[in-house]
């Protein structure tokens, strides 16, 4: 293709630093190779640290983040399970259409927009619902909510015998995260948020409390692609021999495995404090330029996915076109509830450095001021 | 990973030429970014090519070969709808299996292993179950099975008001195929068999016919992931304006993109040829050498996937393992029902070529009689 690479600050995908797109480009291996076999296990060992869990059954979806999302639902559930949705923003609403489809009879526990769900809201809705599996994304990003307590979810979980699926797709590594801790049983993030490695390989956790429930089924999964007993043995996760499930892209591989030990080097803890700092900066240069954030209460705030009300008189097309144009810049508008409303800023993995965040606010205020005539406070220098 | 590149003569992937590797280090696109978007449209109009098609609704799944079979089975079928397979290996099981996890009342029509279907055999099961989809695969490359006269079974399914889905996974650039003309509904082929691009990413196309009968739907397709309305919105393929529908994978399509163009550049005749020559100049060998194809009849042997009965008293893996050892070089095994009694050695894409045929030839050669101490017929000597 040639041409200026962009600096991608939408809500993903990330920029994959050189060193992950330099191993896309290594040669082919079989899916059954033992090199495969060795990347595939790198990268559980990754996987197993980034969501901080112990999980044998710790593995990758060949598909997109949503394909995570339809291996967690699709295996848990059988037609007329009872299953809850949490919805912070479009994510809970997309698993229920997926559960939907696959059968299950779905509720929804809905928060304000722009707002997190409350502990009792959620405990209501299971006294209600009585849910076998119940569903958060700990980030939204749609909204840019971040959902705390999800360590007493899970314990409320435990006490409904109700499975918890999170959706860490835009929230790991720019929050803390402990699987096993908070008592999650599935987990699934993106691979091309924070990570910034390529789409299309999607990593996902259960715990011993979700393979019981599909060991329990009455009827196959529906799908034969997400089928996480099958996968599962391919990844070797149940120390039976690897069973051909399907072909795998070791390019994918390659890059994930690249990417994810450029986080393991850094150390997730760092990780995870550069992304709030910045996050901070961001905020506080919005703030100072007379803009404001779309989650009002601080702590509920994504430092990943950053989402910001649009000012009257400001189209943000014209806004992320002039970015893009001049700038190569991505900065990305609202998404399902959010459409027209916002903008979204990606500090994503390589993206959440200070002199991204600088140039991003930079090229903001100059792209409203240009392509609205709106003047924005002067404190918005940086 | 450094080392040296493997060749890969098994049942694929095969190798992705240096082209198409340097593109998959191109920088990320955005899944909506015009780039993205014209290299999708790229992709469409070769698949179009490929396939022999006009149909617009020609895209690609974001996930394995196994993929496209879900996605064509999920989208085309309700639950109890009637569904039979064709079987000439393990293909026509495996998507037997996909149609009754979706809840179809699935039959089957199968050949004797190693032999092709009668037109006589499925105009029978058609009058026995009078099926709303039928299935076959083209090439079968679990056996090496290639199935002919799709074009009568397209006739015979308008006669019945069935739907025709031809796997063309593992035969697509090595065997005449003509969508449009042969009647047939929906295709699917493999990204890294003939075509030798990166696994992961699966052409796949629908006609009108079979997009009737996906609006006609009763239920909304069970599968969000695969449901080919959203997708075929994403892909642009309904003239309505692009919706986000997943997150795919730009290094994917970079890499498909080239390994398109070069087949292009080729030409579909010649690319064809090219793999019938090869197969023919790899069966003399092999028979030279004394051994024995699996296909009996040579008009029903696919030319990219070679099926070799494994001749008494050798070890298959020893033999794959010294060829892999030694050369670098893949020969795979059986699949399915030819688990242990076959070798079978892809000529795909780049790798169907005299020079290869021979050095897989001389290297077979070697590795039996290094491992088995059978001394094969002098007459092997190219």
């Amino acid at each position: 293709m040639g041409g200026e690479s962009k600096i991608l600050m939408g809500a993903g995908p990330s920029n994959c630093c050189e060193k992950v797109l330099d191993a896309m480009s290594n040669p082919i291996l079989g899916h059954l190779h033992p090199e495969n076999l060795m990347i595939m296990d790198e990268i559980k060992e990754g996987i197993k640290y980034l969501f901080q869990t112990q999980n044998p059954a710790t593995m990758c979806i060949s598909g997109s983040g949503h394909a995570g999302m339809e291996a967690a639902m699709c295996n848990l559930l059988e037609d007329g399970d009872v299953v809850l949705m949490g919805v912070t923003g479009l994510w809970g609403n997309r698993a229920g259409d997926i559960a939907q489809r696959y059968g299950a009879d779905v509720h929804y526990v809905r928060a304000r927009c722009g707002y997190a769900l409350s502990f009792e809201d959620i405990r209501e809705a299971f006294q209600t619902y009585n849910p076998k599996v119940f569903f958060i994304a700990q980030g939204d990003s749609s909204t840019g909510v971040l959902q705390s307590f999800i360590s007493d979810i899970g314990d409320l979980c435990r006490r409904f015998n109700c499975l918890l699926v999170v959706d860490i797709v835009a929230s790991l590594g720019s929050a803390e995260f402990l699987m096993d801790e908070w008592k999650v049983d599935v987990a699934y993030t993106g691979s091309q948020k924070v990570l910034c490695g390529p789409a299309g390989i999607t990593p996902i956790s259960f715990n011993q409390r979700a393979l019981n429930k599909i060991k329990a089924r009455q009827s196959k999964v529906k799908s034969y692609y997400f089928d996480i007993t099958l996968l599962g043995q391919f990844w070797g996760c149940f120390g039976t021999s690897r069973i051909y499930h399907h072909t795998v892209s070791s390019t994918l591989l390659y890059g994930l495995r690249e990417a994810i030990a450029i986080v393991c080097q850094q150390g997730l803890k760092n990780m995870i404090r550069r992304h709030i700092e910045c996050s901070y900066r961001l905020q506080k240069g919005i703030e100072n330029m007379g803009m404001e954030m779309f989650v009002p209460e601080p702590n509920h705030r994504m430092s990943s996915i950053n989402v910001i009300k649009i000012p009257n008189g400001v189209d943000w097309r014209k806004v992320s076109q002039y970015a893009m144009n001049k700038y190569f810049l991505e900065i990305a508008g609202g998404l399902g509830p959010t459409v027209d409303q916002v903008f979204r800023i990606g500090l994503l993995g390589e993206n959440a450095t200070e002199e991204k965040v600088d140039l991003v606010l930079t090229i903001l205020r100059e792209a409203i001021q240009n392509t609205s005539g709106i003047t924005l406070n002067e404190r918005s220098k940086i």
